[in-house]
């Protein structure tokens, strides 16, 4: 499985992903799944894909070989992120519908998703979530997050945390303990997380970072996120119980009234 | 959806069980879903369900004849809690095999769960997670919870807070914040939420609460959790970037090296 998550604040853009991919439990490997594309200076592009291994990688080869070939269209060509999540979508039809057939008749999953965040210049910072049918959406303020992959887990934390007004450099926190989070309660989603922050308007992705397992950064910030937790935990008023001390009607049963009947 | 989770700790067991029910978004309803079948004084029983209703409260209804015929073999004849468990999945399995063919062949999920928290006496406290084909497992001191339904938002808590030591007191709430986070990241999961603590060797369920929406308790509790996690995460150390000033490697597309060969 992978965890790839974006979140978009007023001021900037967060990427994180995890690099662990499975065919069953008893395959897993280490792949990068964050991507940077940008043009320093005039664009900003930064992917993650989670799905079908074999579909991603070959959008992307796709996308690498018109840039390689400079093509007419390609990620440094398009003229608005807008173009660009339409051409990303283009190319995941295109794959889909060479490899369909083979893989609807072995009832492979060849679903995949990619989350593409950035900025081109003359236009504001966005972040979309592009489906394997090719068609996407964007985060807004209300909803300032997207996740692909494996996305329950790290959801409680953003939901608690996140809002389109807080710093990048606080979202990233969010993004960090969010990928945490789920890495701790599934194994199919593990380290090296990677993660970029972008400011609005540089138009340069400045801050990356990589967290390998047992990083001493990534170890600490588990311990402190722990030990916080289990200090409010411990803060935490005691439920009020309905006491019932002897005979407790069955009231929780729905046969409560044949069972009391029958006594 | 459901979400349902037992909890087992050395000195006792807490049940919980939020009460939607839909089918599909346009058609919510509240059901109770954690059922005491406890004999004061000889045997604690206590149910939880999650999937198909219909299964489910099928499944109760032959257990509570049962018990209303006054059948030989029943919820409070049983002499210890494995037979109780088996007995369930027996009843799970003749009410499949009585739908199956109907529901298969318009491809409707008949798929049900139930969780058994208890005690008879003579023998210890157990937590059973009973599946649909009617086996079960028991969760043990290493892994001290068990979860139906939608499981995966309510996880992470646990995996941060729970353990076999700890009161039964604490585990509720535990229990309590797993299923808050569920509800405020999935629609399908909402109050009122049913609690129960036991203590084990009391074969007594004295302690009981139910939580309806707007709650005085659940949203003290839910503001003082939110607050904390909020405090905890403005105190968490900044993330250490590493700062690429200028041209950045785009090292992170697998074109790198294609990419930069061609500038």
């Amino acid at each position: 499985m992978t965890y790839c998550l974006g979140i978009i604040t007023r001021t900037g853009l967060v990427m994180a992903a995890d690099s662990r991919t499975n065919a069953g439990v008893d395959y897993i490997s280490t792949y990068q799944k964050l991507f940077d594309f940008s043009v320093p200076g005039e664009r900003a592009i930064i992917l993650s894909s989670a799905g079908n291994l074999a579909m991603t990688q070959e959008v992307l080869t796709l996308m690498q070989r018109d840039l390689k070939g400079q093509a007419e269209i390609s990620l440094h060509t398009l003229p608005n992120m807008y173009e660009i999540a339409r051409y990303i979508g283009g190319k995941m039809r295109q794959v889909t519908d060479s490899n369909r057939q083979w893989l609807q008749q072995d009832q492979i999953d060849y679903q995949c998703t990619f989350l593409l965040g950035g900025q081109i210049r003359g236009e504001g910072h966005v972040l979309y979530l592009i489906y394997s049918q090719g068609n996407f959406l964007h985060a807004t303020p209300e909803t300032p997050f997207l996740q692909i992959g494996e996305t329950k887990y790290g959801k409680p934390i953003l939901d608690r945390t996140l809002n389109y007004e807080i710093s990048a450099t606080a979202a990233a926190k969010c993004a960090l303990l969010s990928l945490d989070s789920t890495m701790k309660s599934n194994i199919s989603v593990g380290p090296p997380f990677s993660m970029v922050m972008y400011e609005a308007d540089s138009f340069l992705v400045k801050h990356r970072a990589e967290f390998v397992l047992g990083d001493p950064f990534l170890v600490k910030v588990r311990k402190f996120w722990e030990t916080s937790l289990r200090q409010a935990f411990e803060a935490m008023p005691d439920i009020q119980w309905h006491e019932k001390l002897e005979h407790p009607a069955p009231m929780d049963s729905p046969a409560s009234e044949s069972v009391r009947d029958d006594r």
